[in-house]
């Protein structure tokens, strides 16, 4: 009693959000710190393994391969056998669900498992992938199961469709804040990221979650000893008096236009890559049977080369992400006089300072190496994303163009007087926070690596140079998650990038399609089911009459294909053999034969709670029994039970009953001088599948998200997914049609193909319609 | 023929958005600086003045007092007269813009003078008011004009409307930006306050904008020899290593709520000092006579309190609030012994050390003083903003709060070996974040003190507090823009915020209006005048006909005042009075001089570019002519013309011509199953005024802003606005009624009250139309 009533108490006075949130805060600080600590294990294992053998670089060298070999491996195994959809970073897939599209299988429990394991032996490889696309997918993956474990112990409000998709959004914000510590930029990067159309009031949500899951993720590592005090994750000590000279703003910004080109690259070269191995076809077919071949092929690769006494001891191979973002981020110049005996007492920063190779040539091949493994790494079927990466490939190209000013200006830059010499790691978190931003066409990297370094004062360089990034690589790529999404052909509605004006005079009327699918109040159930087996929309039409044409609402395919299934379904077909027995006196045999099957053909029929009227119609069956007779008798050659198929064609000569049928009254409608821009705008906002064009009311066409799509872009198809809008859940039906009904439809379909000429679905004449009494705008 | 080239090429390559922005962004930082820079040197000019007559203490007195009253009588006098919109914050005023409604006079060239000459004068004068509300403002006038300017350059884009509320957007965060050189926290800021839903694609161009706005006003500082190089406006030296230790938490948290309580009371004791002198009507009457009396009072009080060497010299009351602020968030020990000392060469903390008073006490004064003077100050008809005055008293709050840490702990808290003495400007930060935060119901103050300051390194402790003071504070009170809306009563849907549940419960059958208003197919004009004089909803519902009541689109009231007005036209009249003069033969003096007079009264009639066909009613005029003549003798009295009148009936009872009437073929339709919740999402999402609610396509309930107000909040009720939903910009009508035609329609309605007994306009008894054919969700 007490437990229920402080139950009670707590979401009445706390409210259930916030318990909500808390929670998964703390459960997605407790994920976060302990993968963590399991991959700087892992790494560590390797560490040892590769130093314990120093006596036989033969072994040295097996131990260095075969151990990512086999993390990857088993990741990629573990993951396709428990949960494929665990594979990749999982953004791409939360932008589609948080636009309104179900995907199955996304949000299991089943995936957070294959996830959270997955990933955390994929990054415990020492691979060059990251960590922080995932972790919004596993973040989501809490939200949703921690919302179904809410719903079974509390009820109510947890089954609220439109609050799911809320907490989902903050859980997104959630997944990018407890993975870098930093709760502000993992709100923007994940509105930035996931969404076209933000609600404020989500974005609150997601700062308490954030802050809360950041708070205690670094509460974790002051009570596991490993820091003093709360700070950041990768905190800087550039000078705080004079972070930068106005005349290094060039600097800086050429370094943005930079990243913006490597940016885009990167997105290229990672398509080229998936595209290159899709057309192959004798690798593809090879791969598709061979499923672990390539991830083990691919880390094979990559890690023979980062070897540390082969080809890595050029490029830093020993170090872990991790490590060699911290010596990147160094307030020391590396390349200036005299400071070789500096390098002794920094921890990390001897591997970039080889013998007999200048840190240049370090950094360069580091960038160049890093770059295509980072590309081709993300492309293996574990899960994994890119951001961590490329950031780093931004810190080192950002620390090269740093250095690089050093030694041109020793002595900095500055004109009067006092000496402030150039801070190359500034330009390291400069390069990063750009780098990441093109990849990712988004702004708020620059707040990320604020959070993560502890120091702001770098803000206007950062700025700039992310500004800049993503003006260049907007303009010539999609972002990485956009990329993926085509890759994966998700239905997702592209975005109108800036300069797109054209797209203010297209109007609906030139995209629409005029050739609508729509049953009228009086039709037959031969028309719906001719209209069902044509057309692809989810929804059809309902119309007055086909003169009038005015719309009063859609109706779900599965309704309509219930209400067909209810008229030909076999309770009524029992019905009518009875009733037919009863009449001849003959037959009863078969009769019961035929009871046989049907009950143990059929699915059970759906619940059924209204009783049909059939009256209007008795006089006119009685009237055309003797015609159908006739006819009957030629059938009865193919047809077991002529009886049955009059019947049939007599049923589905009368006009649909329409009670119990679930009508959307308020379907979305446009007008045909709607602007594409104000479409577009609408379709995001709303969650849009399609909108009918009506012209006072009277249908004139509909556009579908692949009009628009086209529109925008150009055709790209899309199957396999159930677009579902999010505002739509008012037209849920409770009995949705299975599998099977549709399959029996089918059948009924084809053997009336076979007795009687289909009559073509007469199109209506939309030109006519058009030129209308009114004259609308 | 090379501007114009010139011109063409940077359009097609740079974008017009682009331009645009960094026009804005250039325009407001000139601004920004010059507005600083004016002020700075008023407040310098007072302390001038000041200090020069230190001799004579009155003269100092009446120097002192005198300069402020002079500004701030000055600038609510010129205010008043320019533009009476500029007084206030704005941010109220563009939360609603920005909502679609549109607000009269709001972005013209004069609110732009008035607001930023009297701005200054205001922030000139030393009383505490803040800049940043009133560059919301003056960055979106700047926006506004700069568009209106661009149209007339190059025309074509520059007119959309959707664009334009875009451009608005991004204004709001230059704003705030350029004003705290903080581009990112202003973005936020200006998202937090002004939106509803927010698109991430003009998060963009607020970025942009922003940061090209700060940069250059920084830049300028740098130019004007203020600065070495860009930092942030209140750069602090906090140490980094160990910002504060993980045990000083729960103090943080404390000044957080405590902050949140204070924001709330702050709100409060603004909004009970408006609605005290608005109900003391002795009070109100006097202040409406005298418009600068109030002002005059108020400084006069504020300033008398503050003269240094009176009270003033207990709190501080010499200093500007920059130099307050400097002041309080120095990374010094006020309270520590031997500090004494240090204070010399500190600039202003010396105002904060009296030689008798504790520096407890000072601080107390102060804060207890600036809290209602801001609270006060902020009610007078200046244009002011409120955040300023409020991040300086909690910044206060904070310093106190940390001092007395101090005391508490002078040597820390931290346990192991070394000593990290507590900071009290961290705590000052943390206390100017989280009560501007409880103030503006937003986070994102948060951002904008890092960028303030240049120092990150608090960020737990700051989300953590203005998280708690949001809580607090967004429980007991509504945001101080909320609050302005409120007593402006501007037209504003409020906010369903955390844990409004039940919302989700209310369905829009609840909240309905069923007595719509509606004309339908072939109501007469004389039905479409009886409908006019009644309701009040800005669009009337077309429906098929009483009966079947199938919604066919909208048509605005003024479109149906000009179909009235041509069907009663002068031009009409003329033509029926000729014909009538050319049967009869008879009359023509006194035609010719109603000819005369209808040239001089009726307004020009608007372009007429169709030709009427009557065909179908002239049998029926001329059989009711009979009829009609008998009536018409009995009219003869009071009525000079007899046959105008009886033309005029006959023409009422005609059928409305619809042609070239605009009609809005699909209005936003809902069903009565729609929870509150969704209505209120789809209402803010399309900024809609009023939707239909339809039932299958017949319409049952029209639901507006009011209802949906009142099922949220209670009663407000809101006149003198026009709303309009941003995304119907395609139901503009060309030819708008002028405010004369309606007039001579009501003239014309009250001439024929006289004459018939008017109908009672039918309410379609809407019970029965809801027992429908089909059963719907």
């Amino acid at each position: 009693v007490c437990t229920s009533r402080c139950q009670k108490f707590l979401i009445s006075r706390v409210g259930e959000d916030w318990i909500f949130l808390i929670l998964l805060g703390l459960v997605m600080a407790l994920v976060s710190w302990v993968m963590d600590y399991a991959i700087a294990f892992c790494q560590q294992a390797q560490k040892w393994m590769y130093g314990g053998l120093d006596s036989n670089m033969l072994l040295q060298y097996l131990a260095w391969v075969t151990y990512p070999v086999v993390l990857i491996t088993f990741s990629a195994g573990f993951t396709q056998i428990l949960s494929p959809q665990a594979v990749g970073s999982g953004i791409p897939e939360m932008k589609t669900i948080l636009r309104g599209v179900v995907l199955k299988e996304y949000l299991t429990f089943k995936t957070f498992v294959a996830k959270v394991i997955g990933l955390t032996c994929a990054l415990g490889s020492g691979m060059p992938l990251g960590k922080e696309g995932p972790f919004v997918h596993v973040a989501s993956l809490c939200a949703a199961l921690l919302s179904k474990f809410l719903a079974a112990l509390f009820g109510g409000l947890y089954k609220n469709e439109l609050r799911n998709t809320e907490m989902l959004s903050a859980a997104c914000a959630v997944g990018v804040g407890c993975c870098f510590a930093a709760p502000i930029g993992g709100v923007l990067f994940s509105i930035e990221v996931t969404s076209t159309f933000f609600a404020v009031r989500n974005y609150w949500r997601g700062f308490f979650a954030a802050t809360f899951s950041a708070f205690i993720f670094r509460v974790l590592a002051v009570w596991n000893q490993d820091e003093e005090t709360i700070t950041a994750l990768f905190k800087t000590r550039f000078r705080l008096d004079f972070p930068f000279d106005l005349q290094e703003l060039p600097a800086f910004a050429i370094l943005g236009i930079a990243c913006g080109f490597g940016g885009a690259l990167f997105v290229y070269l990672n398509r080229l890559i998936v595209e290159c191995m899709r057309k192959q076809k004798t690798i593809n077919k090879f791969l598709l049977r061979k499923r672990l071949v390539y991830p083990a092929m691919v880390t094979l690769i990559i890690s023979t080369l980062t070897f540390p006494p082969g080809f890595g001891q050029f490029m830093a191979g020993q170090l872990t992400q991790h490590e060699s973002l911290v010596a990147l981020l160094d307030n020391r110049t590396w390349c200036r006089q005299g400071v070789a005996e500096e390098f002794d007492y920094i921890s990390h920063s001897h591997a970039w300072k080889h013998p007999q190779v200048n840190v240049f040539i370090t950094l360069i091949l580091f960038i160049v190496m890093k770059f295509w493994m980072s590309a081709v790494a993300t492309t293996m079927p574990v899960p994994c994303g890119a951001f961590m990466p490329v950031f780093l490939i931004g810190a080192a190209f950002g620390r090269l163009v740093g250095e690089t000013m050093a030694v041109m200006f020793p002595d900095g830059i500055h004109a009067d007087g006092s000496v402030y010499p150039i801070v190359p790691g500034g330009y390291a978190v400069v390069g990063a926070a750009a780098l990441s931003g093109a990849v990712t066409h988004t702004v708020s990297t620059a707040v990320i690596v604020f959070e993560l370094t502890g120091q702001i004062s770098h803000i206007l360089p950062v700025m700039i140079a992310v500004i800049l990034a993503n003006a260049v690589a907007q303009s010539l790529q999609p972002s990485l998650y956009d990329s993926i999404i085509r890759i994966k052909k998700l239905p997702y509605l592209p975005e109108l990038g800036m300069g797109h004006h054209e797209k203010y005079n297209i109007r609906v009327e030139d995209i629409m399609v005029r050739d609508v699918r729509y049953i009228t109040l009086s039709s037959s159930y031969r028309e719906v089911q001719e209209v069902l087996m044509t057309g692809q929309l989810k929804t059809l039409a309902l119309v007055e009459s086909t003169d009038s044409m005015i719309l009063l609402g859609s109706i779900e395919r599965s309704q309509l294909q219930s209400l067909l299934s209810l008229q030909l379904g076999p309770t009524r077909r029992l019905d009518h053999l009875r009733r037919h027995a009863q009449d001849n006196g003959t037959h009863t045999h078969t009769l019961g034969a035929h009871t046989h099957l049907d009950t143990m053909d059929s699915p059970p029929s759906p619940p059924c709670t209204h009783t049909h009227s059939y009256t209007s119609n008795s006089s006119n069956t009685s009237a055309r029994h003797g015609v159908r007779f006739l006819v009957s008798v030629a059938e009865v050659i193919w047809n077991p039970l002529p009886q049955i198929a009059e019947w049939e064609e007599q049923q589905l000569d009368e006009p649909v009953d329409f009670n119990n049928c679930k009508i959307d009254p308020a379907p979305f409608q446009l007008v045909e001088r709607t602007s594409l821009h104000k479409t577009h705008t609408i379709f995001s906002l709303l969650g849009l599948d399609h909108a009918y064009v009506t012209s006072t009311g009277r249908l004139v066409g509909v556009v579908s998200l692949r009009e628009l799509r086209k529109a925008i872009e150009g055709s790209v198809t899309v199957t396999g997914v159930k677009v579902r809008p999010p505002l739509a859940s008012f037209r849920d039906s409770g009995n949705t049609t299975s599998v099977s009904e549709v399959t029996e439809l089918h059948k009924l379909w084809n053997r009336h193909r076979g007795l009687s000429l289909p009559r073509e679905p007469t199109p209506p004449d939309m030109e006519d319609q058009l030129d209308l009494v009114f004259l609308c705008e």
